[in-house]
C-alpha cells in the first residue's frame, strides 16, 4: 500500500495530499472546498477535542452554542472585522426550493422566498456572541463571562487543502468578557498558554510562542497571540491564535457594565480558537513516507497484535495468547486492535498499520508462542525487539510514554536546527530558499517594509516571539532601527 | 424567582417558554428562529451527547463528519426526500459581501460572486452522505458502514419555538449501509430500541415504540420507527426517529456492492437521530410550577449546599462541615456546589435552585451544627428531612438514585393514565377536548382517513405502537374494517 505514496523528498504538497486520504483520515467532497471528515481521521479529532475541553473546562470556561447565521446588519456592525471576512463570506438569500416548471423533478430557487435580510453563515461568530452578551452583561457581577463554543464554520476560500484551508472547518471558538483590560489581557494570555500546552505536551508539536504583527492580526483585535509550529518541509503553521480584542466589540454592540462603583463601562473582550487545521500539522510533524506516525496520546488505536501463523491450529493458539495480552493492555488503558483477518498477509496488515500511523506493533508467530515473547515494533523510529512475555503490559506503556515523549524531542530538534539568524537581505534570501525553516531577522517595524519582504520572498513576519531579546539591529531590508528579533518563514 | 413563572394551569405553552428562559436553558437570538443555548442548558446537552455517542459506540458506530452544505442538483437526486425538505431549505447563493458604494461603512452582497450552483444548508444529511458513500462501498465486506455524525442542520420552520422548534437545531444522525434488507430493518429497530433505552433510563421519560403511517413517514424512507413521549399537557411528542430507507438512497446515488458471488447489488440503507428537542420534552415531562425538575443523570449540579448563619463566624464552622461533604460527596462522582454566595438570602436560592431543577438541596446552619445534622430536600416532590451526618454521602447517592426513579414512575404513571381506548368518532373528540392524551383507536389503514381527522381535531396519528395486539374492529371515522389499533394524539 504504501509504496504508492509519493515521498516527502519527491513532491512534499504531494505527499501530504495524497497521505491524507490513503490512511482514510479525510478526502474532498462534492461540495467545493469542503472535505469530508472520515471515521478515523474524526477519531483523532475526538481525541483532540476531549483533551482541549477538559483543559477549557479546568481553566473556569463552559460551553455555550450560538446561530449558525449571522443577518448582514449586524455582521458589519464591527467594520474591521466585517472589512476582514466580507471577501469570503458564504451568504443565503432565499429560503424555498420550487419545482422547476419547465424540468420535472428538477427544483429551482422559488424567487418569492427572498430573504429580507440576507444571513451571512458565521466565518467566525464574534457578531453573534458579542449582541448576545449585551443581554447577558449588565454589572461586573455578571463578569468574567467564559465561553467556548464547538462550531462548524466557513470561509469561503479560493484554493483550498484538506484540513489546511478548507471552506468548511470545525473548530472551537473562545469568547470572554471581562470588566478589566488587564484581567482581558491576561486571559488571551493564558489561552496562548493553553494551546502551547496542548500542542507540546499532548500533540508532541514545539510551537512558539509570540505575538502577530498588526498586518497579521485577526480583524477586529487589537492584539492578536499566537502559537508557530514548523513543518518538515520549512514552512511554518500557524497552530492557534488568541486575541485581546479591547473595547471594539463591546463598542460596537454596546455591551457596558455597571462596575461596583455604578458607574457604566464598556466590557473588554478575548476570543480564541483551533481547528481541524490542527490535524494537517499533526500529519505534517510526525509523519514519514511510509505514512502516518501519530503520538500515542492521539493515536485511536495505539497498538496492533498481528498474528503470524500457516495452521489454523497455530492461529488458535496466538488467539488465546493474544487475548490475555489484549485484556492486560486494556486495564492500563491502552487501546488495542487485534488484526486476525484471514484475507491479508502479514506483510499487507504491517504496510497497512504503518501508513496508518499505530504507534506499537505486536507481531507473534509460533516461535514467539514456544519462546514466551513478542516481536514489538515502534512506529516512530521503524525498529523492532524480541520483548519477554513477562512484564510486556507495563513494557508497552512505558514505551508509549517514550514514544510520545520521543516524537516531540525529534520535533523539537528540527525545529531547533531550523531557526537561522540572518543580518542581510542577501543572507535572509539565501537561508529561505536553501533551508528554509524560522529565519530570526531584524524589521524595522512598519507594515510597508513587511509587504515588500513578503512580496519579495513570500515569507512573512509569523511572529514577535514573546521571549525575544532586547537587541538593537537593523532591519535587513532598509536599514532603519530595529529594537528586537522577529520571526520570518513561509507558512501554510 | 419562581413567583414570576406563569403556572401550567394558567397557561402551559407560555410556563414552557418563560420556564427555558428563566432557567438559563435557551433564548432567541437575533436571527429569525434560531436560539442561543445557553451554558446551563448546553452542559444538559452535553450529557445527553455523551451517553448516546456512548452507546451508539458500545453498537458498533464510528462517528465522522460530512459538509454542511449540499449543492441543489445531489439534494434533487433522491427525489421524495428533496420534495420533503425543497419549502423550508436555507440556500446559500453568494460569496462575497462588497462594500456599499452609496452607503459607506456597509456591506452588499456581491452580485459577481453568484454561485454557479447554489447550495442547500443541509436540513439532513442523506443526500450529501450518500454521495459519499458510493465512494466507500465496493464489496460486502465494505458493509455494513455504521456511521454517525453530531451536527447542525437548518430547516426554515415559520413558527419556532425554543428547543421544539428551531430553524437551525443540533443533533446527531445515523447514517448506515448494509448488504440485505434483513440486516438494515434489525438496524434500524435496534437504534430506536437504544433510543428508547436511552429516554426511559437516561432521561426518566417513559415512550411507546411504533412505526409511523405512510403519512407521517420520514421523506425517501420505506418505513420510520419512532418513540413518543407523552407531555404533561397530554400532547405527544416525537422523540426520536430510526428509518428503514431501503434502496432509495442507494438507487439515487447508485452505490452498489459486489456480494460474495461477485455480483452487484444495491445497497440497503438506514438513518436515525435525535435532537436537542429532547431537551423540551425534559422540561415538559418533569419540571412544575417552581421551575426545572432535572433527573439526576442529567443534572449539571446534582447538589446544592446552602448555608444558614447569622454571623461570620456561623459561616465559617458551616464552610469546614460543607468542605467535607463536598468532597464525600465528589468521591461518589456526584457534582456539588456550594452557594456560599454573601449577597443573596437563603430563601432567594432556595428559590433559585428550584428554578433550575438541582435534584437535591442540603441547607446546614448552626442548629445542624450542633446536632450532625443536614436538612435535605428533593427537588421532585418538594419535600425535606433531617438526615443524620453519619453515613450522609451514601444517603445522598442513593436518593439520587431514588429520584431517578421515580420521576420515570411519576412520568409513566401519567402516561398510563393518559391512554384512553374509544370506539367512536364522538368519544375520540370528547376525550381529546376533555381529557388529551394518547387515544386509542381503530383506523381504517388509508390516508384520506388520517388526514379528515387531523383536519377535524388536530390529532394525527402518532405510531402504531409495535406492541400492538390484532384485533378486529371498525375505523372510528369511516367504520371500515381494521386489524388492531393505532395511538392518536394532538402533538408537538
Amino acid at each position: 500500500m504504501s509504496k504508492n505514496l509519493t515521498t516527502r523528498e519527491e513532491d512534499y504538497s504531494k505527499w501530504y495530499n495524497e497521505l491524507v486520504v490513503k490512511a482514510d483520515l479525510a478526502e474532498n467532497s462534492g461540495v467545493r472546498g469542503c472535505m469530508v471528515i472520515k471515521p478515523y481521521g474524526y477519531a483523532i479529532w475526538e481525541k483532540m477535542q476531549a483533551e482541549l475541553d477538559r483543559m477549557f473546562k479546568e481553566t473556569g470556561h463552559q460551553n455555550a452554542y450560538f446561530p449558525l447565521f449571522v443577518p448582514k446588519s449586524m455582521f458589519e456592525a464591527e467594520e474591521k472585522n466585517a472589512e476582514g471576512f466580507a471577501k469570503e463570506c458564504a451568504i443565503v438569500t432565499h429560503y424555498r426550493l420550487k419545482n422547476d416548471p419547465d424540468n420535472a423533478g428538477k427544483l429551482i430557487v422559488d424567487p418569492n422566498a427572498k430573504l429580507e435580510e440576507e444571513l451571512i453563515v458565521r466565518p467566525t461568530s464574534e457578531a453573534i456572541i458579542w449582541s448576545t452578551y449585551k443581554g447577558w452583561i449588565q454589572s461586573y457581577r455578571d463578569l468574567p463571562l467564559l465561553i467556548n463554543q464547538w462550531a462548524n464554520v466557513v470561509r469561503w476560500e479560493m484554493r483550498t487543502r484538506l484540513f489546511l484551508r478548507t471552506a468548511e472547518f470545525l473548530w472551537q471558538e473562545g469568547h470572554t468578557a471581562h470588566a478589566t483590560k488587564a484581567e482581558a489581557l491576561e486571559e488571551s494570555e493564558k489561552m496562548m498558554n493553553v494551546y502551547a500546552d496542548f500542542a507540546e505536551n499532548f500533540m508532541a508539536i514545539p510551537v512558539i510562542k509570540g505575538l502577530k504583527t498588526e498586518t497579521e492580526r485577526f480583524a477586529g483585535a487589537e492584539e492578536t497571540y499566537c502559537i508557530e509550529a514548523l513543518m518538515q518541509d520549512g514552512k511554518a503553521l500557524q497552530a492557534g491564535t488568541s486575541h485581546f480584542l479591547g473595547q471594539n466589540f463591546a463598542k460596537a454592540f454596546d455591551v457596558k457594565f455597571a462596575n461596583a462603583e455604578g458607574k457604566q463601562e464598556h466590557v473588554w473582550g478575548t476570543s480564541w480558537g483551533v481547528s481541524t487545521r490542527l490535524m494537517g500539522a499533526l500529519v505534517m510533524t510526525h509523519s514519514d513516507d511510509k505514512g502516518l506516525v501519530l503520538p500515542p496520546n492521539l493515536a485511536p488505536i495505539q497498538v496492533v497484535i498481528v498474528p503470524i501463523y500457516k495452521t489454523e491450529e497455530q492461529l488458535n493458539e496466538i488467539s488465546a495468547v493474544v487475548n490475555d495480552l489484549s485484556s492486560a493492555l486494556r486495564k492500563l488503558n491502552i487501546s488495542v486492535k487485534y488484526d486476525n483477518r484471514t484475507n491479508q498477509k502479514p506483510g499487507f496488515k504491517f504496510a497497512e498499520w504503518e501508513l496508518k500511523g499505530v504507534p506499537v506493533r505486536i507481531a507473534i508467530g509460533p516461535k514467539d508462542i514456544e519462546n514466551r515473547t513478542f516481536e514489538v515494533a515502534r512506529r516512530d523510529t521503524l525498529t523492532k525487539e524480541v520483548v519477554s512475555k513477562e512484564g510486556i503490559d507495563t513494557y508497552i506503556k512505558e514505551l508509549l510514554q517514550q514514544v510520545q515523549v520521543d516524537l516531540f524531542d525529534k520535533a523539537l530538534q528540527y525545529r531547533e536546527t531550523h531557526i537561522t539568524e540572518v543580518n542581510s537581505f542577501e543572507e535572509f534570501k539565501e537561508v529561505l530558499e536553501d533551508k528554509g525553516g524560522f529565519i530570526s531577522a531584524h524589521w524595522d517595524g512598519t507594515a510597508a517594509t513587511e509587504e515588500e519582504i513578503k512580496n519579495t520572498t513570500k515569507a512573512t513576519i509569523r511572529c514577535i516571539p514573546l521571549n525575544r531579546v532586547d537587541e538593537a539591529g537593523s532591519c535587513i531590508l532598509t536599514g532603519n532601527p530595529s529594537v528586537g528579533r522577529v520571526l520570518f518563514a513561509k507558512a501554510y
